[in-house]
């Protein structure tokens, strides 16, 4: 199982960047995963960038306010029930774009509060290294 | 309108203390807030601690995965609404100590989601800030 998040936006704050990495490095002892920044400064530019991810075989999902909540218990066995490779897409400042929004039908909401999308990313990231421990059955996750 | 943020724990990561602090000074500049740390090392002083928060005039709110959601736009009316001072109790990494449980009625949840304690105080700050945002109808919040 690969994971591939597609995030929209640059991490422009040093507190969020770190911290993005520090998990990344984590998880990555356990599990592959990627992330991929996009520039959105550029509309076109960042559609033609999204689509390519759009089409490959990963198993799709977006990162939502609206979207379906889980427990980190349950984010876990979602996580390593599929026994496929798995797509995260995070949208940036603006919100996902409407390809996105039309193309990908599963959703996970964070929280329902609106928050910065540099602060999703690491909520989301912490998450997944979570859902790595618990799969682990480690301390970490009490 | 006065917010108490009663906060179980330490801020140990710098990461996580310099925004969180950024965040409160932000919100100092429209309204009142103080934000008390409590050692949660020993339990006795721990609990005689939170009592005398407990037994203050502010209304009182648990921050707690199992609480009541709000979107953003609904806690800012939840803030601005009740036009009396309110204390929002954050609990430390094992959760909240059960003079809490016991004593407070309102919860409000952040995320279904467990996440750290350094993370959820910094959601939360961020959502006040937002909040406060909101009420001065800022272009913050989109």
């Amino acid at each position: 199982m690969k994971i591939k998040l597609v995030c929209v936006g640059k991490i422009k704050e040093k507190l969020y960047k770190e911290r993005v990495n520090k998990y990344l490095k984590w998880i990555k002892k356990d599990i592959k995963i990627e992330m991929i920044l996009l520039k959105d400064g550029n509309k076109k530019i960042l559609n033609n960038s999204l689509k390519k991810h759009l089409h490959s075989n990963y198993s799709k999902t977006c990162i939502s306010q609206e979207g379906v909540q889980y427990s980190s218990i349950k984010f876990s066995k979602f996580l390593f029930d599929q026994n496929q490779d798995l797509a995260f897409f995070i949208g940036g400042p603006e919100g996902h774009s409407e390809i996105i929004k039309k193309s990908i039908k599963r959703s996970i909401s964070l929280s329902t509060f609106t928050m910065p999308h540099e602060m999703a990313l690491l909520v989301f990231m912490e998450q997944i290294y979570r859902a790595v421990q618990i799969k682990k059955g480690g301390i970490y996750h009490r």
